[in-house]
This record gives C-alpha cells, structure tokens and sequence, in this order.
C-alpha cells in the first residue's frame, strides 16, 4: 500500500482542488520575511502537519548575513483632502511596499509620486514591491488609480514596525529508514501573491502529508522559509547535518496553466538531475530543462560553491516570464486545481522514483544465473529479442555492478524504469541481485 | 609471406565455395547442446585443424549451472493409421523438438496438436524448437502438413535417450609470440540450420587454417561450443587464464546475403570495438554497429559483469531478423559463398589489424628528429602538406607517445591504418620508434 | 592606462601602415636559415626592441641535428654567350636556390635545365626554393624567362660561400610580475617574401613594442628564429626553462587578405586554445580553426611528444594555401596594412585576455555574500534576470571555486569576457574574491 491517497487521476484532481482551497485561506495575510504574517501562514500550516516552528532573534549573525528587525504592519492608507481612503492596505496588502518604515506626514502629489509605484503598460494591476534592507516607504497602486491623483496635498499613513523580534521559519522532518535525506524548501515570504509563492507551500505540504503515509528508504525535511535570509539563516545553523543530503528540491509557482520547468542543480548531472527529467519526459507532457544559474530562488544558496547541495528547483513558469509576476494579477483565478494537480503528480513521482532508485549488486555476476530453473525463463525460439519482462531481468543482471542505479539501467537499455524496477525486484526475491 | 593462401579477391572467392562445401558436409548432422551430433561435427573440423576434444561429464557443477544428461536420437516419426510415415525425423532432423524426451504411444489427434509446432505464416517451412532446459517432447511440421491431419488416432515414436554422458566441445589452441590471446567463440549446438550456424563454424575453421600459416603476436583460441552452458562451462573450467584475453569475437550467422553487422563489448570503445569498426567502415559495403545488449549469442556470458571480457559479435543479419532463422529455410541455399568470402575477408583483415595495431615510443621525443639525413625527407617548397608518406611518418612521431596505438594515430590523423603501419615501420628500422 | 599606443581603431590603422613600412624595409634582404641576411634583418629588429642576439656555432649538436654550415652570398648570374646576365640574383634574391652551393662554370642548355625551377601554371612568378640540407646549386626563373632560353652554352657563377660559421637568432625577454612566461616565436629565414613571414616578424616586433608599455601579469619571450633548426636549437639550450611556458604561439603569415586561422596546440584545450578560439569568436570577422598537426611551423616542435608545450599557431591562410605562397608574389602589394592591423588587433586582444584571465576564490563561499550592504545590489522586483551587472557578480561568485577561470566563468554564463572581468574587479575591491 505505497500511496494510500493518491491512486489515480481522480485522486490527483481532488488533490488540486484541496490546494486551491488551502491557498485561498492563505491569500489574504501579508506576510513579509519577519512578522506576524509569516506565523500566521505557519499556524495554518501546522494544523496539516506537524510542522516544529522555530524563531531565531534580530541580529544573530549567520554567515555574512545578520537577522534583521521583525516587521508588522496594522494599517496604511492615503487620503485626500476630504479625508477619503484612496489607497488602502485594508483593500489589498499590496498597496503597501513591503518593510516600509511608519510614516504619518502630509505630502504635497510632488513628493507623493515618488513614493509610489504603478505598471504603465499594465494599468489595472498593483505592483508588489519591497525595501528588505534598505529603510524606506512606498505604497504601490494600479496605474489607472495612479492617473485620478489631482490634489495638491495628501495625508499619508503607515502604521507599521520595524523592531528587534525574530525571523520565524518552519521545518517538518519526516524520519525514514535511514537518515539519508531529502531536502524539499520553500518560500513563505511573499503577501496576497498566488503562485509565487502559495502555490509552492501548498503542494509542499501536500507532498509532506502524502510522504508521511508511505514507506520511506530516505529520511525527508521540509522548509517553510523566506527566501535568501531564510535558507542562509538555516543554513548557517544546520551546517553539521548537510552531508546528509542526497536531493532537494525547491518548489515555486507551480500553479499556474505553464508547462513543467526544472532548472538542474549546480553540479548539473546529480542523481536528482537525472530523475526529474526522466520524470518530465514520461510526462507526455511539454516541459522544459535549464541549466543552473545563481539568481531565482534558494537553490542559489543551497548551491553556493562551498555547499554545492544537489538541489535543483521545480517551477511551472519560472519568475519573471509570466506578466501576472508579482502583481495582483497573480491571484486565485491565476492558479488552477489542475495545474496543482498535475505538478503534484510529477513531484510524487519524482520522489517515488529516488525511493525505488537502488544500486544492486548480482550475486551471480560470473555468466547468466539459469533463470529457468527459478522459473524466470521463457525460451526464445523464433524470436530475437526475448519478452520484455525478461529483458529487463537480463539488463539488471548484466548491469548491476554497484556502479548502476535501477535509473541508470533503464536509460542504458531504452525500457521504462517501471519494467526495470519490475525485474530487479524479481531478483531480489531469486536472491540473485543485493 | 603474410598471408599465403589469401592474397587476392580471386582466393576468397576460392574460400567462400570451399567454406559452402564444408557446411554441406556438416548439415545433415542431428545437433544439439550435448550427444553424438556434435562429436560428429567436432570430428569433422578435427580433420581440418588438431582440435583438442573435450568432455565433461553429466552433473558437473559450473557457476550457477549443472552440465545435463546427453541427449541422442536414432529415430523418430508420427505414422497414421495405415502405418505411413507421415512425420519422418529422417527426411529432416527439424521435425523432431530438440531433446525430446522418448516417447512411443497411441495418441488423438488433440493430443498430437498439443506436441506440434508450425508456422502458419509460412507454411511451406518447419521451425526449429528445443526443449533443453524442461523434459518434454514434441514434432515440428510445416503448416501444409499440420493442416491435412485428419486421422482420429496417430502412432508417435521418438528413439531418445537422456542419460548421464557428457557436453563435448572443442577447443583449438594457436600459440603466437606472447601469451596474450584473441577468443574466437563459436556455437555448434544447432541442427541442420546453415546460417546459425554452420556458417560461424565453417568461418571459425577457416580463420584457424589461415592464422596458422601466419606469424602472430596474439595468441588464437577457438572454441567451438554448445551455446549457454558451452561458454559457461568453458569459463567455469578456465576462469583462471581469463586474463591473457585482450580481444574476442563471437562468430555467428555469417553466411547470409544480408550487410555485416557488429554487436559491441560490453565496454563499447575496447580495442576490438574500434577495429571492427574500422574494418566495416573501410570495407565501402554497408555495415551495422549495435551497442552491446545482454541477449544474443556467448558473448553475453563473456560480458557478464565479472568478467567483462572485450569480446563483440560479428555476424551479418542478427539472428531473428531475417525470415529464415530457426527454419528448415536457413538451409544449404539460404547460406552464399560470396557472402561467407566476404565475411572471412573482414575477420582476416579484423585480425591482420589487431596484430599490426601496436603503440610505440618515439625515441627522439624532443623535436623532430632529422629526417633528412635518414633519406626520410622530401623538401616541400610549394605545397602546403607534406606527400602522403611523410605525412604518416610525422604523425607517427608525433603520437607515438605509448598512448596512442596506430589505429588511433590514423583515427587523429584521417590517414588510412596501413599508411600509419607502412610509416611505423620506416622508423621502426631506422631506430626512431621502439 | 593599459594601451598607451592602442586606444582605438585608428591607432591599429596606424600601426598597420607602420608595420608595412618596416616589411618594406626588410624586404630587399637575402635571408637564409643562417648568415649575414639573418643578421641583418635581427639588426633592423633591434632597432626598435631591446634584442639580444645570440651565435651558436656550427658543429654544436641539438638533439638529433647539427647546426649547420654558415651560408652567404654576394652575387649569381646566369650570362648567355654575348655576356649578358639574362638571370641576375641582384635583381631578385629568389633567383637562386637558397643555401646553394658555390658554382662557376659553362654549362650545356640541357644540364642548365636541370638546374632550373619555374612555375609552369603562373608563367610571370619566380618561385622560392632552398636546398638546406642538401649540398646543391639551382637558379629560379618565372616560366616565361625559361622559355626564352635557346642558346647552346650558358655560363653560370654563384659567388657563395658554405662555411663553419655561426646560427644566428635573436631573442627578447620581457620581464612581467612573475616567472610564468608566454612565448612568442616567429621564423626569420625566409628571402623577399612578404607575408611567408616579414608579417609575423613586424607583427612580433609590434605586440613586443606595445607589451613592454603595458603592466604585465606574464613574462613574455619573444624569439625571431630561422624555422625547424633555429627552434630545435633554442629548445635544445634552454631545455631547463621550458616548464616556465604557459601559453605560446606561433606567428606567421598575418599580412594576407585572408581570414584568421588559429591551429590549436597539440593538447587541443590548452588555455591559449580557448582564449584565442574565444578572441576570433568575438571579432565579429570570419575565422577558422584547425586541429594541431605535425607539419607547418615550429609549432612542430615545442609540440613535440617530449614537450607538448601549449603553443598553437596564429595565421591568416595557411602556408601554402595561397596561390603566392613561396613565390615572388607574395610581395609588398601582397600583404596589407588593413590585414597587418586586424592581426595585431587580434593579438593585443589575446594577450589582454590571458592577463585578465585569472582563477580567483570566493572568500564567502558559504551562501551569497550580502551584497546590499556594499552597494553591489539592485533589487530585482519584476524582473526574472538581474541586470547584467549583477548577473556577471553573482557568476563570478557562484564559480569562483580556483577551478574556473574567469573565461571560463564567461562561457558558462554566456556573458561577455568583459562584463566578468569588471564584475571580478568589483567584487576584489570589496574583498568578497581573491
């Protein structure tokens, strides 16, 4: 019983359906890298698994990094001279540049326009925008609010804080068999903005729910991060632990209606690699390959030259090559059930097959064993190529010398990993491989 | 005198009729994997080389396998009720299954069918079946003659006999200057079937004959074998002198009209590998290369990941690829002296190559050494490149590094093999490589 | 102020016409292998560059060759019976056959015939001819002189002399911040002939001038040498030095209206491979590249087996492949100021990379450095890619591991050469690489 809740289609579409909901409930909160809205985001993860919640204090030094103050926000707005709201946080989390200083001054439009931002060639959407590192203000608005701007003076008003607290992140560490592990991070850092990157939480619970029910050889830790100070911060705290990651992938918009796109791990040909592209191309399905480059998300981190992790990241469309990026167009009509259905599929197969992806050894390995006294042999007679049940059993014979994996094996002798997998586990109850 | 008695197209002709009228002689024999049929046939050769006869008995254990009862056959037929021969092993030793167990009784005509094999697809031809591995007997017909049975009762008779005895094979040792050996293996298990393979024999015997009239580096070993548990008794019983193997070839299916084909070692780019290739490329016929796959002839169990040993297969059209294979149509017409000649004339020059293919050390690495003053050189004045013999001779020192063999020098130096040799041994006497 | 003299595309104009100028010069001179022609030629040289010239004398062994007997020459005519020079050396230096021996005598039409050479298919050109290893005498003529020729008796005088004397070569060491060096060599043997190879002794003299005024990483070795004898014996006396050289490269006909040819060296993926394939690549201008091969130029020997030094070969046509070659076309109309230019162009550029091309390490190789707080990040909000900038800054730390250099870096990143050296530059100044 390897995968109690997703057996078929189906499954799969309710599955997408359940994550759509789980991003709706997510969608209003603001969250930023520190603050409130990231434990909120982290309470409602915990209600589905049983996340471990850490906060690490303003100022703790993680490698060049420090963690920097904790940011919250209450209320913003602009109002006109007759004291109307024309821009309002309360409307949409957007409007505000994330990690603005509080502010509360009248402004002449002069002064106002400098700090907003719009999208000319999209007039009706908001922008997000954010000041992480650098203290400042801004409220973002869609253009066509931008152009009824007529007034000589404004009020303008940022409730928010910016004070020594914590960054708060979370971590799910699913034991397996062994303690080899499997990283899977994310990020939780971005406000009312869907596919980047609520999609991506919400298929990593989904994956960490499915996980916890089946049998597992690796051992499986989840990240709930935000992004860049986050994995740097993890990773400066859990430097010891890190050879023990054998994959990982990062997870990010992967709802919306794009094919599948994998960007491969620095070292570029890891067993990860190798298993996502076999994975994508039994798809059917388009899908893309990219070679790794050092900016997109924390496989940049996870991928520095010291650490070299064989992580690669699994998107749709990757940032910034869909116009909806980080605007309010990236919203709950732009992520589809069906797209996160089919991105969870991928990502259990994925997983499914590191599992299953064994290096054997045959205990015979000097001429063929004699399959047909085990029952594994059907003469040939008239034809040349045996059946392709047998095929495979012969293929994992001749190549598992250890230096094979059951992946390896397949690609080398053009059958499916699923026939392969088929053989070998035929051999291992002959005895004949280990 | 390199090679005495194949000097010309017209000598290969001469062989290939020569090689047709040996398998004319080998194929009315009953073979199978053990019996009386292959000393025949061991005999036969032994008047043409001093083949060394071996036997090993019944029960011997060899890796995984157990040598089995020999099989022998005086008669067999199917008579109706009149008491005709219908079905007469002695018209054609196909129409009994190979290593059948005896049998004389009574039977339906229900019955009957169950132990019948036909093509109907073809149903002027009887297959080839066998039953080595699984007591069982049975009768092999062409589809016309299954189709006029219509008596309700049938007298069926098989004079068999399964007894301890032995699996016989031969094995023809040729000593060169070195210790270093070329395995040429060769399956005689097959019954009055021309292409697979009284071809491979008759190939096989005359490659012995030739390379014995030859000064050889390499030593020769001819095995001529029961397929499987001949090459599997033969490395159980030799694993010990497995080192000395540098290259092997499989013969088999050498006589049809088809293109030559290679199946590559297991390692892919051994030194056979690049020679045959070679060989086929510059034969200015069309020719097939497959990668190595563990189904086939001995070569999978010489490939086996113990051993590894760099050991291809030469044939022309794969067995199961041409209509004709395991059928009473893969008889003395199916099989052409031109196509034998043409498959000898490639192995001579496979084995011409291997021996010629040596790596030498330039004496005078630093710089060129003078050639001038050797009678070596030719002045160029107006011409870009130097003439085609001198050309050869600057390759040669150039690579003749230890590492690059001649075969490799000529690859690197789009210059032809004989070229490369003919300028290796100008500085081979005039002291410059070693 | 690194290119005090070729700060752009008119400096090169003028450097083409001022190499032009000094070809002009050279021009007139007999040159051989050895002689007064060779010194010459090495004085006009160290007019302009600081070169140390040097004798080696005859009879001085150097791996498998012997400096040869010293040649010189004041006069030859050819005088038909009214004593009329009807072939006079005077009026070209490719009249006689180079390193002739001295000859007075009458001699029949027939023998003078077989002492004479022409080009048949370029009636009007006289073609250049040598005899260098081959104690002999010989006139050169266009064909049209030749068929001229009707007189029963000719009287023929070549005023030369054969002597123990000295090989005259000339070298110029250009000290850098360290010992590694880059070698720079070029033949000098050659009589009137323009392009075959005054370009690449004015290219040479050049790259030498603009090099000394420039900070150098690299110590530069330039050596103007008589072709074959004159490297084997500089090989020979400075063996003990040779595992300074880095990088080399032959230079020889850089003045034809051809495109750029660069030979690879005989490793093939040597550094100077890469930077040159990459200079030509980038010049916008048509190009073509060449495996190594054992004839040509002295690449031939600092590429042979024992030293396989990583010096490839700079050209515009290669060395016979244009219809001039050896003849006296290949004059001052021949090469252009134009092609001069580009070629010296190219170089500057080559030298200019391998200086930059440094392999630096990442001093925070754990995560990204935080690049905010030095001023080197811009936030990236809407846009997929960083700005160019960034992008090149976060290759160069992403790779800067000690294996890759930055030209490698460039290639991986598919960003220019430039954009990675200034990022490089940025991020030493900051500390964050060394």
């Amino acid at each position: 019983m390897k995968k109690p809740d997703l057996d078929s289609f189906f499954d799969y579409v309710e599955a997408g359906h359940e994550m759509h909901k789980f991003i709706s409930e997510l969608y209003p909160i603001c969250r930023s890298i520190t603050g409130n809205g990231v434990r909120q985001t982290l309470s409602l993860i915990k209600k589905r698994i049983p996340l471990e919640i850490k906060e690490v204090p303003t100022g703790t030094k993680v490698f060049d990094w420090v963690v920097p103050k904790e940011w919250n926000i209450s209320d913003a707005y602009v109002k006109d001279p007759k004291g109307k709201r024309i821009i309002d946080f309360k409307e949409s989390n957007l409007h505000v540049v994330n990690y603005s200083v509080p502010v509360r001054k009248r402004v002449s439009l002069g002064e106002l326009m400098e700090h907003l931002f719009s999208i000319p060639e999209r007039p009706a959407w908001i922008p997000y925008r954010n000041s992480f590192y650098k203290e400042d203000w801004g409220f973002c608005v869609s253009h066509n609010q931008l152009l009824e701007l007529s007034e000589e003076y404004y009020e303008v008003c940022i409730e928010s804080s910016l004070e020594d607290g914590h960054l708060t992140y979370g971590e799910y560490y699913l034991r397996g068999d062994t303690d080899e592990e499997i990283l899977i991070s994310t990020h939780i850092c971005h406000p009312s903005l869907c596919n980047d990157n609520l999609s991506g939480i919400a298929i990593a619970v989904s994956l960490a729910q499915h996980l916890s029910s089946v049998s597992r050889r690796y051992s499986y830790r989840f990240l709930f991060l935000p992004t860049t100070i986050g994995s740097i911060t993890w990773l400066a705290l859990n430097e010891a632990r890190l050879s023990n990651i054998k994959h990982g992938l990062v997870l990010a918009c992967l709802g919306d209606p794009g094919i599948s796109t994998y960007k491969r791990s620095r070292r570029g040909d890891a067993e990860i690699d190798k298993v996502v592209e076999y994975v994508l191309k039994c798809s059917g399905r388009g899908y893309k390959i990219l070679n790794f480059y050092p900016f997109g998300y924390d496989e940049r981190q996870y991928c520095s030259p010291a650490f070299d992790l064989p992580v690669g990241c699994f998107m749709r469309t990757p940032n910034g090559q869909f116009p909806e990026y980080h605007t309010s167009a990236d919203n709950l009509d732009f992520v589809q059930p069906g797209a996160l259905a089919d991105s969870m599929e991928k990502c259990v197969k994925i997983f499914d097959l590191l599992e299953d992806n064994v290096s054997y050894v045959n205990q015979n390995p000097k001429c063929e064993p004699q399959l047909g006294k085990r029952g594994l042999y059907q003469p040939l007679n008239r034809k040349s190529e045996p059946p392709l049940e047998q095929l495979a059993v012969l293929w994992v014979l001749n190549l598992a010398d250890g230096d094979h994996s059951l992946l390896d094996i397949a690609l080398q002798a053009n059958v499916s990993f699923e026939e392969i997998n088929r053989a070998a586990h035929t051999l291992l109850q002959a005895g004949l491989i280990k």
